[in-house]
């Protein structure tokens, strides 16, 4: 998604031609093809998949909705096992309609409702805390510690966590949380945050270009036990209208400087 | 603030004549005037001023950009002492080009340097938790919690905090901080959360336009403890264009229907 301009068989041939040893894939990347297909596509170019993103949102306003829902989340379970990547990442969504303490209900029903497809693909569930300002329609999961406070009730076997510093860089307990969580943490997402930041979906920055202090969230990480991949996740129209090439080696040199 | 077309005169006029008993006076409407005539000007109106807003903003890149901060606090409390009001509300700033870390250490440093000013003037100071958006470059206070924990470094004597339901109406933590915070809150704000948010500054929605449940909160803060003033705080460029008086009866009916 960093370099949405690119479809799956460009971005793998440019990742790889760079040295880039993985990707996170997103769903509509493999839309049109066979997934075994796409698995050659990574296999060949020696990309590890790292994750799946994503699916989850939960809360619906009716069962109809609901299963739907649950339906798209084993989906989503069965292409991530089918690609090889070891996590789908979880967008827990939220409905305005509903109160908060009802969409949380139904995103950890959600979540448990997956475990058992979970088991049986061998794929792990990831559950990303999004930053409050998405609280009241993308994700009603919002901090590390809430996440924690979920998985207590799911258990850890087959759920974890995906820490994206665009979501909890700001976070008092962050450091606290992280080291409580330990090895539940699957996935570690880097990028910045922009002054003024214009829009509050596509403006987000290379790492360096805003104020999160990217190292130092990963030596928490990391000093909480974490030792997996690491995914640069930007987000950023001003970053897509440029020359990709251009921007996959700013990329690659911000994760250097920054990370 | 709320019905920012109005100056001063015109809305203790308007605010008197719909039957509103208090207002929280932002410091841009006391000037190019005596202290004294808008003290008057709320007194001859039966106005009770709820608070003074805003001072704070202590993190400065310099030491002289954090005395000038400093002075401009003193000056918010002398203003507040001669209007009657009884708390400042303390927007505690963030520079981007701090750390957080750095940010957060000089609004602690900064409020307690203000306490004994506060003792003098009799007024206290309103720590206002602001929403995770504005963690770069409004305040690095992001939580109730994070409140408490401060509040419990630099004592309750004269520092308190004032919940606005825009900034912490996503927080997991909300209803156990609140009832740690017990009688250090001083100041209560409702308004509401609009999907999509335009604008992450001035698109806020009136009590029943969004999907924040204020009589909840409302519920949490009391039970708390809090019994003093609600105030209406809606930031919202859509609003501010409307006819105001119309406004201001929507204000009425949707603080009763709603809080």
């Amino acid at each position: 998604m960093t370099t949405k301009p690119w479809d799956l068989p460009t971005a793998c041939a440019k990742y790889s031609a760079a040295g880039v040893p993985g990707v996170g894939v997103w769903r509509q990347w493999l839309e049109g093809r066979e997934l075994a297909e796409s698995k050659k596509l990574l296999d060949d170019h020696g990309l590890t998949p790292v994750s799946l993103v994503r699916s989850g949102f939960y809360p619906g306003l009716t069962s109809e909705e609901r299963q739907t829902s649950l339906d798209d989340n084993f989906r989503a379970l069965d292409e991530a096992a089918a690609i090889g990547a070891p996590q789908v990442v979880l967008v827990c969504g939220a409905k305005p309609e509903l109160s908060l303490i009802e969409n949380r209900k139904q995103i950890t029903d959600g979540i448990a409702a997956c475990i058992d497809h979970a088991a049986k693909t061998g794929v792990k569930l990831s559950i990303e805390p999004l930053h409050p300002m998405y609280a009241d329609c993308r994700s009603a999961v919002n901090t590390v510690g809430q996440c924690n406070d979920m998985i207590d009730q799911l258990g850890a076997e087959h759920v974890g966590i995906a820490v994206d510093v665009y979501h909890v860089w700001w976070d008092p307990q962050l450091e606290a949380e992280l080291k409580r969580a330990g090895d539940r943490i699957l996935g570690f997402h880097v990028c910045d945050w922009m002054t003024p930041t214009a829009d509050m979906l596509n403006d987000r920055g290379l790492m360096g270009e805003g104020c999160i202090d990217n190292r130092g969230i990963r030596q928490m990480v990391e000093n909480a036990g974490f030792n997996g991949w690491i995914e640069v996740e930007v987000f950023s129209t001003r970053h897509w209208a440029r020359d990709m090439d251009e921007y996959l080696k700013d990329i690659i040199e911000a994760y250097r400087a920054e990370v």
